[in-house]
């Protein structure tokens, strides 16, 4: 586990909170994706060395929709860079962690990602980003 | 605004959940710090070029007391660094951001702090911080 990637955030209306975020982080978006196996449409800022990424359900079965239905608007992950994503998974499995993908998928913004059981993790939701070649 | 300077998790175990940390991050905790003023005891990660911060309650009228009675555990704020709190918390406010403190105030790890209040940004309990010199 290196440094943090980004910190996602969940939010209703991508384009409403665009706005709201270009005026609190006094930046610019600079890459708006949509990520079609999660269903969401994201929106990125650079603050730093990370990212701040927001992120809007495309459909109802989105992970980001049961996560706004459930707790509201909010920080939804935190997203720490590696250099060997499959080696840093079984670090952690070897550690007890229990991990929510068996293998690595494809992420925003040309990343292999993986995401962590908040149950093991004080209810953080952590994700492991390696960037792909 | 500049970078991020911590990630404020809301835990109820302190110790234990710096071992899990240790683990889960592959880095010990390099501080603990209690900040009286808000009934708060804290341990510190380095990640990259920012920091992972635990909170646990001293007291049940800390607000990470009634964050973990509200929400549970999870991630509690992101801390921003700020060259000069004033002139930021002054901008923020011209922006239609409403503030938590009226002036700054003394956070851990020798800081000014200030916090945006969350209804303004997406559920985001955001932290100015400016090193106090």
């Amino acid at each position: 586990m290196k440094n943090i990637e980004h910190i996602g955030i969940a939010v209703r209306d991508l384009d409403a909170s665009c706005d709201l975020y270009e005026k609190l982080l006094g930046t610019g978006c600079y890459k708006k994706e949509m990520v079609e196996s999660e269903g969401v449409n994201t929106a990125f800022f650079r603050t730093g060395e990370h990212k701040i990424e927001l992120l809007a359900a495309t459909e109802e079965s989105s992970p980001i929709a049961r996560f706004l239905e459930k707790k509201g608007e909010g920080i939804h992950h935190i997203a720490f860079n590696v250099d060997d994503i499959l080696v840093e998974m079984e670090r952690l499995r070897q550690e007890g962690f229990v991990l929510l993908n068996e293998t690595p998928k494809r992420g925003a913004d040309n990343k292999l990602i993986c995401f962590v059981h908040p149950k093991g993790t004080n209810g953080v939701l952590v994700e492991l980003c390696q960037d792909v070649k």
